[in-house]
């Protein structure tokens, strides 16, 4: 079997599939708490070795391990340059993993991870260009070209989050100010909700609360929607693709979020009524696609 | 010989070209005055006919005319979809001009017909990946990836000037607020300049003054180079290009626009210091790379 690890804000997850067949076949899954975003690099690094051995465990010979890696990664696959939102700087964490666990480690970016677990049984399947931009905690891209992830020529394609969508707008932690980021994504509907009601609900409670007919919950998450659509957009203008997919946990809330966000896509388009507006689609794949797509790349090489 | 023709804001141009050899040989070149933005289209197309029949009068025979049109072209380069600056609206503009002129013609995005000029012998020979922006009127854009024109799966891909830069921004003549090319372009400058100085000055006049050492006319195309960087910034952060290339006419002032916006991307792309900034150079073609790209494409096949 083959093995991907995933880190997140809050936890460190593991999954793992079969190694053989067409399909995609999910046989394990464990999660062990995230150290903190502001841990040592090595204790992130440990945390993700011990959820690796721990879906591992009496189910089989680990043939490989795909490291699903939030951040700038390089383009041999053997760093990741820059993380936005944790330690690592320059840091070579695919030999540092392989070094951890005795096996093979192949290293993407998280949003490219999840794009492949699009391609090879998603909604990219079968599809030439596609733009995927995964809304969770902040916001993840991958570029989909020739049926194939586009890395770009240092790795680095795909950052839509920290494209700047506001002038002199909103403090990201990558340092910039007004990133797309901070105006589509799981905090930014934390802030929006907060600044509304006056008090802190979490994503999932502002999910239940609009699915049960807060007003307020829903118009939240229209808002995260429109800022979807409108960098959606521009994304389109750039790229033109044949579909973009909506992943990452935000998405979970289903068409409160797609169907505010296609109205605005399709509002920011030059040449309206003389175009073809791409479908905007949920990603096949929930919160596992970074870890899913990170153990099929090490089965399947980069 | 092959002709290229490329509809500008005041004036038609054709260029022709050799039909033969790797290089590109400009025989000869003929602008005629543009109808007017508002002309009927049948107008426009006439003055383009025009102005190749010129071009090829008494220098040997025309084998085929590539037409530079600005706006959407469509995927199989029959029509121009829609055009922010110009009357079509999906308009059979290749056959049209095939019919008026009795050879083969091409059409493709001005910015693509552009970008395959430097593609062949400019800024973008034998280079993998680049974005090559036009800053003119407006702005023009195109994606050379795998070495080759990336259009699309419709044929839009490359259409940065409409992209949105500033929330609820500056009214677009495509019918869109805060599009890029409303704070990065000839008429940004010519705006920026009369803001400051209260009165009108061209294009060519602020960049006169500036050359000059007029400090308003320098901070006012300081400012447009600005926009320039934090745009392109946002394409490098989506693309990961090798290298961006900036033509069109504004273009042609050099490193007072090109020097603000080498500082505005670097300040404006996350992980400073942890990541590859691509090169943003010169175009090698200037105001005729349009037509020139043009007769290339019709030459070479698109």
């Amino acid at each position: 079997m083959y093995v991907g690890v995933d880190v997140g804000g809050t936890k460190v997850l593991a999954v793992a599939i079969q190694d053989r067949g067409p399909g995609i076949e999910v046989i394990g899954s464990v999660t062990v708490p995230m150290p903190g975003r502001a841990a040592p690099e090595a204790e992130i690094e440990h945390a993700m070795a011990r959820a690796a051995r721990a879906v591992a465990t009496g189910t089989g010979t680990v043939r490989g391990v795909g490291i699903s890696g939030a951040g700038l990664v390089d383009a041999a696959g053997e760093r990741v340059r820059f993380a936005a939102h944790l330690p690592w700087r320059d840091a070579p964490v695919r030999s540092r993993l392989e070094g951890l666990l005795g096996v093979p480690a192949t290293l993407d970016n998280d949003a490219n991870c999840a794009a492949y677990a699009e391609i090879v049984g998603g909604a990219a399947r079968g599809v030439d260009s596609a733009v995927l931009i995964t809304v969770g905690t902040g916001i993840g891209g991958a570029l989909v070209l020739g049926g194939r992830l586009h890395r770009g020529a240092n790795g680095a394609a795909g950052e839509f989050g920290h494209v700047q969508v506001v002038p002199d707008g909103l403090a990201c932690e990558c340092g910039l100010r007004g990133c797309w980021e901070q105006y589509c994504s799981g905090r930014a509907l934390e802030r929006v909700m907060r600044v509304a009601v006056g008090r802190h609900y979490d994503g999932p409670q502002v999910t239940a609360l609009a699915r049960g007919g807060d007003e307020v919950a829903v118009r939240s998450i229209a808002s995260v929607g429109t800022w979807l659509g409108v960098g959606a957009a521009g994304l389109v203008s750039a790229f033109d693709p044949e579909v973009v997919i909506v992943g990452g946990g935000v998405s979970a809330v289903g068409d409160l979020l797609l169907d505010p966000a296609r109205a605005a896509m399709a509002e920011s388009l030059q040449g309206a009524g003389y175009r073809v507006v791409p479908e905007l689609v949920p990603a096949a794949f929930g919160p596992e696609a970074g870890a899913i797509g990170a153990a099929l790349l090490a089965r399947d090489g980069r």
